[in-house]
């Protein structure tokens, strides 16, 4: 039994950064970890996710969001913990057949999962803005945190590979990473804008995180949308990026491949190096703490801090440790 | 053993009547017991069904068409039973969550049936007519006779009803068929044309029959398809139709109701009236015979076999029947 006194600064402490607010930039899989352990640490209401939208694709016509769905079901509690997207228990009736019927099948579509692109798509085509439908979504699922596009338009990732042009879903689902990555472009991000809420979200958080997710593909189309690099720049003291390349490989995905690929190191450091302009601090794995000095010497504040996220007990103690910053 | 003559006889009897063309009039459940009894005692690639698309409707953005889907479904040996419509042991994942999303329900959309949906909305949004979609979904489903559709356009059916106007899918699925009804409409049908092929299948059929289908909502809006009608009355002596009420009740659906409520006989002789222009044979169930010399005052043959189609074996029996006419 703490005294009063103690007690009620204890608490006051808890209360201020509980009320604090946050604004997360995420991909989909490595990022919801971080995001799961955020919403069970903090006031959800207080989190803003702003998220990749360069992977959404249109399938038999339908409008497809991966990053934005992987977000909203794991922070409702719906999410498959063993794929990592898709509902728990799902079933794949239609997409059976759909093949029948000679339709690409590549892209995994679950039974459940349709029913959010069958929403979101007739949601759009009634006028309503991908940011509407996000919005609708994640509140009909009970979702307490903002979840904003980064745009509204469609602004699909061009991998440019050794078999040529592919969209990032072809390269990663239907090519499984396989091609050589000669170059990534995010079609027409030029014309782009933030989708509304974006920028205001990251001019107002007390801190910016940039979850652990592939700095090329998921937080790379975010930083390309006009005007959110440059937010975060004017925000880099507050801005604290999670590093997705533990001992050199990726926590989740292809990063690693992609990274060297394109000429990157990678490792902590070669995040670092594309983060350093707009982060002012770097969290990285215990097994990366020899890369401290290097880090530090781009500019960043360096934290090592367990960064392996397998249990909801290891999401939220590197939520705790990331919030404590 | 018969003798070698009449074997000889026997079996270019059968080649001849399996050979002849037999196109099909139809609606949805009531009309694919027929079909199916069809299917199986002729050479299925010589039947040509033209089905409504009345009934047809757009849900959550999705192109659905009802009754060519239960003649698909049903041919392709998919459907379920005991409800004559949708697939076998289907799952409704789907449709539980776009309830989650605040969408409307009242149409039962499995999660099989969905494929049809999104596969027949993505080849109409790619500039295909409704006629091809349904080539496309029954090839791919091993149907072997023609499926088409009445129309290409839209031409909904519109109940006028105590409740207002409703589309017909909210009078018959929604309201459960309880507003009581003053009026039908086709919206459109004026400037619609028969779909490709539908005027040369009845100018060039050896047969043509009329399924135990809702005279008023099934086969009624077909009949009102410009021409249609017309290539009917001109093909009157090879017209059969299968009387679907028997003992003045709907093998099926609220005809009968449907047919008092607007001032119609609800009986054989009823729907005797309705075809008489364009019909030669009218097929009536034993327990109707009473009807037979009212039915032939309107100058129709009246045939009268057992018109009840529980087992494959009467649907067999039945089309046998009317395949001998």
């Amino acid at each position: 039994m703490l005294p009063l006194f103690f007690r009620a600064i204890t608490q006051r402490t808890t209360i201020m950064k509980r009320s604090r607010k946050i604004t997360a930039l995420a991909g989909g899989v490595g990022a919801s970890k971080l995001l799961l352990g955020l919403y069970a640490e903090m006031d959800p209401r207080n989190l803003t996710i702003i998220v990749n939208t360069g992977d959404d694709i249109t399938l038999h016509g339908l409008k497809i969001s991966p990053d934005l769905d992987i977000v909203t079901y794991t922070l409702a509690g719906l999410i498959d913990p063993k794929k990592g997207w898709g509902f728990r228990r799902e079933t794949f009736h239609a997409l059976q057949r759909l093949m029948i019927y000679g339709r690409e099948n590549w892209f995994n579509l679950g039974d459940r999962d349709l029913a959010t692109h069958i929403h979101r798509t007739a949601l759009l085509a009634e006028g309503k803005s991908l940011a509407d439908a996000a919005d609708a979504i994640r509140l009909a699922l009970g979702v307490k945190s903002q979840i904003l596009p980064m745009v509204n338009e469609p602004v699909p990732t061009i991998i440019d590979s050794n078999e040529g042009p592919l969209h990032f879903q072809e390269y990663l689902v239907k090519r499984r990473a396989e091609p050589i990555v000669r170059g990534i472009r995010f079609h027409g991000v030029d014309s782009a804008k933030p989708a509304p809420g974006v920028l205001e979200s990251i001019h107002q958080a007390d801190r910016i995180f940039v979850c652990p997710s592939n700095p090329l593909i998921s937080i790379g189309p975010i930083l390309a949308v006009p005007g959110i690099r440059d937010a975060l720049r004017h925000r880099r003291n507050d801005v604290i990026a999670v590093c997705p390349i533990v001992g050199g490989k990726s926590l989740k995905g292809p990063s690693d491949k992609m990274l060297a690929q394109l000429g990157h190191d990678s490792s902590a450091t070669g995040v670092a190096k594309l983060y350093a302009d707009f982060t002012g601090t770097f969290i990285i794995d215990p097994q990366d703490r020899s890369q401290s000095a290097a880090i530090s010497a781009l500019g960043l504040q360096v934290v090592v801090v367990p960064s392996i996220m397998k249990t909801l007990a290891q999401k939220r103690r590197l939520a705790r440790n990331v919030l404590a910053l």
